[in-house]
């Protein structure tokens, strides 16, 4: 009996090929797209159960995307699916994202953005430097402060885990306005001016979806105060680019800490934006750097790898993306 | 019978005059310093049985200080008493530091810059300015970090209570190796090189005396994790200035959290550094301000009115300064 065929298009790294061996070697015949030729990585696609991607739009032709009508599963290996161009792709070929595993250390990003912009780290380093020392100027109190969460998945959970033993109330919005995880309030996106007009810190953590795109335009950020903290590290096409910096020259005691940006190296190829945000003083900017905490890639490769398991073993994969997640 | 007279050298804003009548009005009769003309001063200081300072080095005069033998109490507004002239008061005048009250505030300031510190947002925000977008540059785990607090009073615990929610184990130093505080170890500075030797993070909580004047030398440093975080926000003199700008050249991925300086206008009249810290991407700078959260000057002035009240009532008075402590 022949083992089905799963082929990975991600460059295969020595970790990448021991987790999918430990995980995988039982379940499937494992094909790196990296080890092949041209006529091999021809047959393997072509014979492929499974497709593991890291970065669909960079990895295949467009010949390639609209000739996978038989591929039964692609699982990404990534959190987000928004680098999938569905567009291309056979209609009904379902693709699982890989979310929740880098929750932990995108939290921790989360905190340590809201603190830099509450107590002014950056500002008052850089006065420091132009030899101003202002032992008077007030910083924040974050104890006390309230928290918009805005997607409450593992990431928003992961959060909430973090900032109210500091001190802080987390309101959190999601689909279904239900949630187990301890909060002072759970929305949905109906609860959006009222969650954003009483928090001081908002954190973005939805996915990228028909829905969540621009979500954060220039009436919601008129919702938030004048001095709120707005942290994204989830996709940067949730903000209006152009209403942010607005808001930003507007409201100077308004921080933007921005670690998800809308024109990426990794997503685009290059790093672009449309206003001079990183010559503001009120934008904390890190490079959508805040998942990199090293030894992280484990867990994601073991769930990605559980999933293709669950599937080719006949049960219902998980994480696979509905109809408002296909964007491209 | 007339009340005991308590003089004031702070200048009296509203929130403290108001704060001074409402805790003190009943126990004695309350003098502002600014209030009064020369000979009124002399009077004051005359008949004072207590005495409340802000910052006794610019406050008086050799003459005036040497003059303070009948006072039973000086008060200090501030957690530090190093800026007590003891070598020209009367050798047993009791001076009381009022120490704790703004632990809260610069706790959470150790959290900012131990953050800022591990995620490198300081380091990458200039990366991105100069054109450099790092999305695969790692950062740093902070849960499962260890945090040796040297120093475990007011600041030291308050720092502990917010590290050990964000997943991290607490090794904490004080005088009596003892404490009612949940921490992983507690010792004396007997243990300082295991805890050193143990610790991702170091926080710096003491306060000044003789004993931790200089205390972080270059053998202390040596001890370090070539990776570790050390925030000073208690005094700089604790550090060697030298030991530690050869440190931080030296170890790359070693980083400097520094609140607390050397030479500071408050405490000295100017800011003035022996190396050029502020150049170094390895150090993160704030302006001796963790304690400047606003609305907390109440705190502070109902502690040490109490501290007042106490004497007065015939108790003793907390927070007097040991010899250890008498350090100017």
């Amino acid at each position: 009996m022949t083992k089905p065929v799963i082929v990975i298009s991600r460059p295969p790294t020595e970790e990448v090929r021991v987790a999918f061996d430990d995980y995988l070697d039982e379940a499937g015949e494992i094909l790196f797209i990296a080890d092949l030729d041209d006529s091999g990585r021809a047959a393997a696609l072509a014979n492929a159960s499974v497709l593991v991607v890291q970065n669909m739009r960079v990895e295949f032709t467009e010949e390639e995307l609209a000739g996978f009508g038989h591929i039964g599963l692609v699982q990404a290996l990534t959190a987000g699916i928004d680098h999938v161009p569905f567009s291309k792709l056979p209609p009904d070929l379902p693709v699982a994202a890989n979310p929740g595993v880098y929750a932990d250390a995108m939290a921790e990003h989360v905190v340590a953005m809201a603190y830099a912009a509450g107590k002014r780290l950056m500002v008052e380093h850089e006065e420091m430097r132009a030899g101003n020392f202002n032992q008077f100027r007030l910083n924040r109190r974050m104890a006390g402060m309230t928290a918009a969460i805005l997607g409450f998945g593992g990431v928003g959970r992961a959060t909430a885990r973090l900032l109210r033993p500091l001190g802080m109330a987390v309101h959190a919005v999601n689909r279904s306005g239900e949630t187990d995880e301890e909060v002072e309030f759970i929305g949905t996106m109906d609860d959006l001016e009222t969650v954003l007009r009483a928090a001081e810190i908002v954190v973005i953590a939805y996915s990228l979806t028909r829905k969540t795109r621009g979500l954060i335009d220039a009436r919601a950020l008129s919702w938030m105060k004048d001095d709120a903290i707005l942290i994204n590290v989830s996709r940067g096409e949730i903000i209006d680019q152009t209403a942010l910096y607005e808001r930003l020259t507007a409201f100077p005691d308004f921080t933007a800490c921005i670690d998800a940006w809308w024109v990426e190296p990794v997503r685009h190829g290059e790093f672009r934006i449309e206003h001079p945000f990183l010559e503001l003083p009120n934008v904390v900017a890190s490079p959508h750097n805040s998942a990199q905490t090293g030894g992280g890639l484990v867990a994601p490769l073991k769930q990605a790898a559980e999933n293709v398991s669950r599937f080719l073993a006949g049960e219902a994969p998980r994480f696979v993306a509905g109809d408002d997640e296909k964007l491209n």
